[in-house]
């Protein structure tokens, strides 16, 4: 089937980035079961079984390896071939890795368009990322709160100033460009930039539609220095 | 390639919608000739000698067949991957055969919610595409202007009001979901209106970016009533 | 009587401008009959019978010369006084033959600022007076979606940028007047530019009152190129 | 001349009404010579020999009647075809004797919508008008800090609110009308308030282009109960 | 206790400032008596007789020599430890006889930004205090409705700027400080500038959720100039 | 002195408060020293040495008790007198212990509207102690990205509703109040909301202007469940 060899090709890369949540070795104090399923959408959460296996079995390895399954993957799952269509677009966005925005980039501009947009399962969920994988613990609350006073480089606040611009649909000018190019971005940036602004402009308003909650493990990830002994304590579990 | 099993399935769905837009006859007498590639996009617009070949596949299908390439396939060709994943996306949403959304409904939400992001590429080319598949050659001027006073039904109006409302990223609310249902749409053609408007949220601020230009048939296509001889004429050179 | 001698005055120019509604040569095909009157205006329309003659004759002399009666005549027609206010102010800024503003200019201003009041009326009737006096027949759509990306010449840009200003009641500055100048306008021009967008956004809220239908006419006149056999047709017939 | 014709039409409802500004019988301690023409406009101020003579023998007429000369008259004398178009329309709607609407009503509106439009002319002259109708000194006031907690009657509420939708060019719907029919407005009085509010839209642009500044007597008009002795002389002089 | 002692401390201001109200003294003709106090605040006002003495004291002295009580002391006194901390606060930014804001200067910050609140009280009895201390009858007003066309000196231009930005919750950058140093204020204005623009966004609040009212005294106070001899009889009645 | 007094009278609440910060017990794993003062403010922040005894009395108390100086008290105390007035105000509206707000419904109302102001340190710092009176430890995250759609009691929502129209200065109205009523607030809960309200529109402003940094000991209080045995140490230090 078509659709089980789209996820052959993006697997390795969810999987990765979802290993990463694991650095978050702080969440197992939090807790140990999510809300059940109808609290997390407006819509049917589909039983696995009644799920696609394509679509089954990404959500199994993820969960194994990333230590739960963020909920995103069950809320839309209510539409399987849309989910596929999402998570294809999300892996070729989030995953890539090449050009000049390092993963904590894209996380950061995910956190300031999404703030503006009012979504809070993106807003949690990607300022979890942006913590873990930026490891400043604090930058993307001070985003969340205002971009314009957070302690940003001058190189970030071009990125954010340019993803802004493309996440209220301000006219694009040359200016807004030049102002990337200022800081070391080239032109191929600039489509990074905005190609993750405008997929989580859709992806914000899906979350607002199905009124999408964030797993609880994403409000403290990446927040505290990990504890070296705990750490090992933690794999020793796995 | 997994590349080309998707667009194995998503193929005869496209080129169904891109047949459509032949029924707009008289954009013979417009323009025999795209603009030079340059002028449709600020990002270069590949050869095609150098696309993979799958997506010059689908391209010439589509040009076959529809008479003209929409410049959205060469813009958005400069990255062939992301193509691949937003026209899977524009698929699964616009050419989809159940629920309660006509392809009439489906454009009128692009065009109500492009103009909100002023996004010429979108408005220009959907509200064509509204125009042949409603037979109302005014209706989608008249939203472009100002949806609340042009000449809605009931069920229109509260469609539309449904799309603002996740257009402009409100909270949504049961209030939304009831005013939907107080005209016979059901919760899955909420999800419908949503998921449209979600895409091209993103799929407006992807034009903003590139400077994506309409191509000139659409401005005219679908406003005149057919003349019956001159459309055998058309058959006739094809 | 004085409002007699008021109409000898601007009489001729109104003819001239609506004659060169009659250019727009494809209208023939559209609709041989206006909607009834009661679906123009939410306010009653008089009969002709009931109307001072003065505005009867002007009626008359508009429609045999440019082939349709616009309906902006027959809504303010409700209001005999205001309508002949109305229209020699009309007269003095739209026909006015002295000054750096081409007519084109005039409807483009009309229609970038009666997009941003949402005014059906106003946007569908002159753009297509602009698409007619430029010959451009795509400009028009393109600045009713986003005058900021339209295909404007520096001095277009800039005679717009000053009309949204006035539109808005932004407090005009030296600056203002500057960006004019340094494209070429003089203060002249700016009170031209100025007081067209006063006019409509008088004659946009008088649109909103009285939900002002455009004729059918307006929706397509000037976007084909004209045939040149046919136009000569209507050469004979005037 | 017809101009002149339409004058003598217009002049007696121009002057009835620049005599009520008498009644503001404090002025005359305030100001005994207007600021010279240049600070009152960014547009030259024509002298009085260099004016057709329909517009100087107006000026003079108001001037001797009502004290002094709203600078409005002399900005606009700038444009003399247009002067006569805009009192002409001014006439029609801020002096008729018909309808629902008082003076008072007529200039409260002016006020309420010109302060949305940061028009200074308009809100002194035109609150000056108010005081001196209303022969509520405090009313006006209030209003141009926030209409919304002045101490209106729930009718003069219902009518600012009617045309503050029509200031702000919100789509009129029939709920719009209701609310003025609920407190004893008819639709002749609905589409007197929306020409009042049209007509001062278009005004207050032109008071931005033109940096129009109010005489000072306009300030302090109506302020002050009168004293009974200094009236009698007043009287007298009419 | 200790509320008499901070009393003790800001009352010499407190009356300072009050006194300066009888300057006004065309109040005299205007209101004998206060509206009852039940007009004058949504919660109840409390009787003298329960209120604290160090709250009586102080509005009797301030009666006494300002001439009549301003509602905010009446209207505020519901919550007296309230009472006292407010106008501690008040004192310290609005009477303090250090740095480079004059009088006027802090009275035409609170009327722009009070402005911007729709703060009736405090639009109405700042202006009033404005026009004492500017000796500027006029300016106000227009501030009142447009500051950025008010006849304001390069310095008060930037003084309300800088407040603006304040009152709006911009992000306050070096180039808003070095816009304040440009015209001859140091930080320390810059703190004095922002501190009484923030104590009365406070302060407008307050006053909108009691729906408090200024006394009739504030509408006229300075407005007009002050008659010698009526001047005289004032002196000798105090 | 006076000041002495006041504060005599206000440090047992600024204490108990204080104190509470301590019960985040896992703030001592974060950071041992605050960044130096250069970092918490635009304005110089005095050496202890240079401030009045009262206030470094009451600065070393709030340290002692509550484990470290939140930077509102160093950055307010480069104004002496008006520290003394705005600690005297917060303790008035903050720590009371009448009325229907808890402790929880304070903090949550200054994290709600000092979001709409975009006031880093008021959000940080308040968020923090919000977590810790409501043992919610993701509710305030929640409301700093959408207070709409976090999961609030009707209660909650109705009361933040009515400081949000406080904060954005809304016009309040009877049915303001009787929002609150229909979930069991009377008016002096309203008057609390408000007076809360308004106080940080003035403190998010000075935040503004100082440029205020939280310290990085409020970003994780009351994240995360306390673990017994260090609680235990904790309440014998008290």
């Amino acid at each position: 089937m078509a659709s089980n060899l789209v996820w052959k090709l993006c697997r390795p890369i969810v999987f990765r980035q979802l290993a990463s949540l694991r650095s978050g070795a702080e969440i197992r104090n939090f807790s140990s079961s999510d809300p059940p399923p109808e609290n997390i959408s407006r819509y049917p959460v589909p039983y696995k079984k009644d799920l696609p296996h394509d679509i089954v079995d990404l959500m199994e390895e993820v969960e194994s390896k990333g230590g739960f399954l963020p909920n995103v993957f069950k809320v839309l799952s209510h539409r399987p071939a849309e989910f596929r269509a999402f998570f294809s677009y999300y892996n070729e966005l989030m995953n890539k890795e090449t050009g000049g925005l390092t993963k904590a980039d894209r996380e950061l501009i995910v956190v300031a368009t999404s703030v503006h947009n009012k979504c809070l399962y993106c807003v949690v969920s990607h300022s979890a990322l942006h913590r873990i994988y930026s490891k400043k613990p604090t930058l993307s609350d001070q985003v969340i709160v205002n971009f314009e006073n957070a302690e940003l480089s001058a190189r970030e606040r071009a990125m954010l100033d340019f993803a802004m611009a493309v996440c209220r649909c301000d006219t694009i000018t040359e200016q807004h460009f030049q102002s990337l190019e200022d800081v070391g971005f080239d032109r191929e940036d600039a489509w990074d930039i905005s190609a993750i602004t405008a997929f989580f402009a859709m992806s914000n308003r899906l979350a607002h539609l199905t009124d999408m909650r964030p797993n609880l493990e994403f409000y403290n990830m990446g927040r505290m220095p990990r504890d070296k002994n705990k750490d090992k304590g933690n794999v020793k579990g796995e």
